[in-house]
């Protein structure tokens, strides 16, 4: 206020009428110091509307992956920029932390919302059991929304899509081209939307009639993805068709097939999830599920600013990420003819 | 503050003291209202600090790619990370905003600034020519640290590696393999990096006496790779090595290559810039530059830091990256046996 004051060659009382709109000076004299206002940067301070009980404008996103993988698995950065398109709109920012255990991401919410950096946070990769950050972000009456199946989101509003619709698919469609020998390399099992895709793959295997389906749990990198897919194609009884938990680990398991003279789809037929720039720029390109990524993420920011303004939100449910056949997937060699 | 004094069943002032450690409160009291003040979520309020001439212990950044893109190349992650782990050490946040345009870059960083949401903010994806944030950061008296070569970067310090070096170690080792055709699927033109991979090109391949490469700009997606990629290898004369300013655009070509009936590296050497998870998930593996981008990150960060606690921070030239050669690069198909 006194730098512009002194551009202006006002007074403070002056500028402080001006910017509030406030009778007391020129239509002229308003417009010379809101523009001299402008050019300095100036805005309503935040810290001020902060403690006179306003909000910080500002939503938490912790993020508990090693960014090596983070990096490499676009669902993250098209989630954000998701959440991002609905935050610009109303003005909102975004503070994200990257965390190596579910302590530190507690801790980091503690911080935030002790010193009302955020107004509220979104909680991702949402264990199966005992997710402590439920019900200490519960406790601590921070506005939240969880990322996730509703059976784990505790007191939370979930946003989720039941992955269990996608695996049905995939089951169903695979079993059709004759495949009875599936397995899967999923990712950290004790992630609560891997437990669904597990449970949903039991329960598929057994309706269309197949064995029921070998799973790998992973951390989701290419290297894991890949000693999985070569566990499962050296033994004795070998899948005709894996289906992967991510873009990175089906790209893997292309360099595996290739290693050991398996062709695709001719040997093996290979379904990544999600579809990404990644398993589009392969050969043959991946059959895979896809969903609109971006539209989840502005779904569960669109939640969040709700639950941030008091409103009683509702979990959530998703269209589920249907199953796309590009060039990975065809019946097994051992089909009859 | 009226939340902890009705749990610990003492008054507000007690509570002051106890939390300001002040004298007034016995050593119990004062121990349990910081035990009930830590479990409520309590800090010294960020808000009335930032009033009170404080920081508000956040730094900004802005990324202005595609998200699509953004998630597949896993240069920004690996970056944020290592700009992360020198801010969580200071308990520093991270702000983040993906904009679409330059001039939406200069408005978010005036907003942040004008609400001293942020204390200062990293550049990335510095201009060859007329970058308009460099100057109105500058103006704004905004404290930045610019991630790119300083003869663009204007009066604030830059954080950079000098990318010439590295093309020219990569042109040198083709050359002595015996290949005389290079070109390169570069990143955008207007940005700086790019300007100076360009100029190093022309004068590695004079300097190693073979004709000057032919260079394709694209917009680093798989998409613009592939499409350069089938230009360069469907022409007379085709090169018989290609280096890429991505990953994703060298993971592109290996399926191009697939499609033309063309082996890698018999037919065709690849180089990625960078190696990362994805150069090294592909059959054969990339022949890359590496470097360590999440000590980048740090180096960024600290030197942003020391500017916003207003020393005088010079420029911070960083290791450059060096070439490894994986499985992509040999002798050309032509070479003299």
């Amino acid at each position: 206020m006194t730098d512009i004051a002194q551009r202006a060659g006002v007074s403070k009382v002056a500028v402080s009428y001006a910017l509030n709109d406030q009778p007391g000076v020129s239509p002229a004299t308003r417009a010379a110091i809101k523009s001299i206002a402008e050019e300095l940067g100036w805005r309503p301070n935040s810290a001020a509307r902060a403690l006179t009980g306003g909000r910080a404008q500002t939503v938490g996103l912790t993020l508990r992956r090693p960014p090596r993988t983070l990096g490499v698995e676009p669902f993250f950065m098209e989630f954000i920029s998701g959440v991002e398109s609905v935050l610009s709109a109303r003005s909102y920012a975004l503070m994200l932390q990257m965390v190596d255990s579910q302590d530190k991401e507690i801790e980091v919410c503690r911080r935030w919302w002790g010193e009302r950096r955020v107004d509220g946070v979104l909680l991702t990769d949402l264990r199966a059991d005992d997710d402590a950050r439920v019900p200490a972000i519960a406790a601590l009456g921070l506005p939240a929304v969880a990322i996730g199946p509703p059976d784990v989101s505790g007191p939370l509003p979930a946003v989720w899509s039941y992955d269990g619709e996608s695996v049905h698919e995939i089951v169903r469609y695979l079993a059709v081209l004759g495949h009875r020998r599936i397995a899967r390399v999923a990712g950290a099992a004790e992630l609560a939307h891997t437990r669904v895709r597990d449970a949903a793959l039991t329960a598929a295997c057994a309706e269309a009639g197949i064995p029921e389906a070998t799973v790998i749990h992973t951390d989701y990198t290419g290297d894991q993805g890949a000693r999985a897919t070569r566990a499962l194609l050296i033994a004795a009884e070998r899948p005709t068709a894996i289906v992967f938990d991510n873009d990175i680990m089906a790209v893997a398991a292309l360099s595996v097939a290739q290693e050991l003279g398996l062709s695709i789809p001719a040997d093996l037929s290979v379904v990544a999830w999600d579809e990404s720039a990644l398993t589009q720029v392969v050969r043959p390109m991946l059959s895979a599920v896809t969903r609109d990524i971006p539209a989840y993420g502005a779904r569960a920011a669109q939640a969040l600013l709700a639950v941030i303004e008091g409103e009683e939100v509702a979990d959530i449910r998703d269209g589920y990420a249907r199953f796309v056949p590009r060039g990975s997937t065809c019946p097994p060699p051992d089909a009859a003819p």
